[in-house]
């Protein structure tokens, strides 16, 4: 199934229930709002696209719940109730973005019916749209892939992480598909442990080997041959590295996404960058994005258990930055980029596929 | 107090109970074979030199528990205590190394209460070396460190893995003392977190201010400058590379380390690694010396939580290996080295301090 879907039968948002992985693949149904805002609050739903897909649902899932007679106090309420979705997550940019692409629908509805109806196919195309991208991006990123080649990758950049296919596992699943025995080696990706959790159990059930490892473990197997490429998503690419990051820009990715780099390229291996258009962002340099720092509790305490003294100081950062001269590839859905980029191929608008 | 001593009131073995920390600071007593043998297998005393210790103040606590009317009887009696301390770890060299080292005393005893009087004054004669040899080592180092700077370290070589003191952190002690003020930035080292278990507590407990880091955001730390220098200790040295691994010798240590030493290059910081003479191996090459694989339940379980599918393949090597040509010194007891190191430097005997 999808990671996140409209449930026709119940007439409701169903997804994935991404906080009882990997010991449960449940679903979980939200049937109003307050449902699927409390569910992308506690993160039974993650990833940029998966919650662009949530922010479009909830939009047709406050157009089905809300009632009124008079269609302008319809929309109103619609509208708020929105607007409740859009800020589950304040730092989610394609949440708020969805949201607002499928509310325009009802600026141009005359009536309850047609709102719900056409907020609901809006929803889909938005969905759809996301699957669509993903695999033609996996199309053109399969092709640097050998039979047999053992993929390294970092985080979950996966199916799971969009409302199909993925971007960096999307990349694996084409390969399969396309007749290719590929395997994956998963970092467990502290601290969060999104490799451990959530990277394999996808694996696992589409039937693509994989073997988890220690993030400290990437450099001996790099070492040790066992990978023959690196393969990872991205939080946001720019074009311009300023001063410290080299002139070639810069891919944010989460934190340890750049040792990885910096040891591939020490023995030759491919450093692969899967990732839409939509991604890469041409107006800012490396020096104007700023690194999200999260909690300290996610080092002192892991499942519970005290992992570390209650007071002890804690830099924990969400992303690090790879300097584009360590990336040999930019897979996106309109092709495979070799860096140094040209700045006119990623000018928006983003390209059609 | 030292990380494992002999308590004269008690009469026994008093070590800190490091299966405890970092919740609690407390120490667990063995008085007789059989609890300190319990105390090692469950890792109450880690980290080889502490573990040599560990050995033999275990002949000295089989001297005294050990009654026979005869000498020879009794001798029989403590030697076979003896040997079962040191298989209590049977990869440990230096538990049987030591224990070995003390049970030579009772050749040339005559009577128990002698026996028992030399083997404690042989244990303790162990245990003060480590701490004069890492103290000496620490000095050495510290000559490296400028005041102010930032030492990022990796896994725990410090006072709880030795008697006392340490050899990585042990450089910070020797700094501080030297009236440095020296901060350090503590890996949290997967999948074991010794760093954030341990490191973190010795370093508070000795006012040396500390912040812990997941290990993947080790390589945005030295991209920033947030560090002046990596320090870190060592399991094996060997001098010759072998050809997969380049000609100047190999470091053996934690995992992880060899990320963390090709991330340093990259940014000019200076990779240093602190050890005891008796950790270069002057007999084997990189090829000849295997890399412990360790149980996959520590990854696919995180203090008794599911943290991976159950039934998913995990590669969990120990330690990783660090070509010499990224280290910048070689600090022991005698001095600092900088690579290439002259094997004559190395040659049995161990050189005296």
């Amino acid at each position: 199934m999808q990671t996140i879907d409209w449930d026709d039968d119940r007439d409701c948002v169903v997804m994935v229930d991404q906080t009882r992985l990997p010991a449960e693949y449940t679903t979980d149904h939200a049937e109003t709002v307050d449902e699927l805002v409390g569910s992308i609050e506690v993160l039974r739903v993650r990833g940029a696209p998966a919650l662009g897909a949530a922010g479009a649902y909830g939009v047709a899932l406050a157009a089905r719940t809300v009632e009124a007679e008079e269609y302008a106090t319809y929309e109103e309420r619609v509208r708020a109730q929105a607007a409740r979705v859009a800020d589950a997550r304040p730092t989610a940019v394609n949440l708020a973005r969805e949201v607002d692409a499928v509310l325009e629908v009802l600026d141009s509805c005359e009536s309850v019916p047609e709102a719900r109806e056409r907020t609901l196919e809006a929803a889909q195309r938005v969905a759809n749209e996301d699957i669509r991208r993903n695999r033609q991006l996996g199309e053109h990123g399969a092709a640097l892939l050998a039979d047999g080649a053992t993929v390294m990758t970092h985080c979950n950049a996966g199916a799971l992480a969009t409302v199909d296919w993925g971007t960096a596992l999307g990349v694996v699943y084409s390969a399969q598909e396309a007749g290719k025995d590929v395997d994956v080696v998963a970092n467990e990706t502290r601290p969060l442990n999104q490799g451990s959790r959530i990277t394999t159990v996808e694996l696992m059930q589409r039937d693509v080997d994989v073997t988890l490892i220690p993030d400290n473990a990437a450099g001996l197997c790099l070492q040790e041959g066992r990978v023959d490429a690196v393969v990872v998503g991205a939080d946001r690419v720019v074009l311009g590295g300023g001063e410290r990051f080299g002139d070639q820009g810069v891919v944010f990715n989460k934190v340890g996404t750049y040792k990885h780099a910096v040891v591939a390229a020490r023995h030759d291996v491919p450093f692969v960058v899967a990732a839409p258009h939509a991604t890469v962002d041409t107006e800012r340099d490396a020096d104007e994005v700023a690194i999200e720092e999260r909690d300290p509790a996610e080092l002192r305490e892991v499942y519970g258990s005290q992992n570390a003294p209650a007071d002890v100081p804690v830099y924990n950062p969400a992303f690090d930055r790879t300097p584009m001269e360590l990336v040999d590839y930019l897979v996106t859905e309109t092709g495979v980029y070799e860096p140094p980029l040209d700045r006119a191929d990623f000018a928006p608008p983003v390209p059609e596929a």
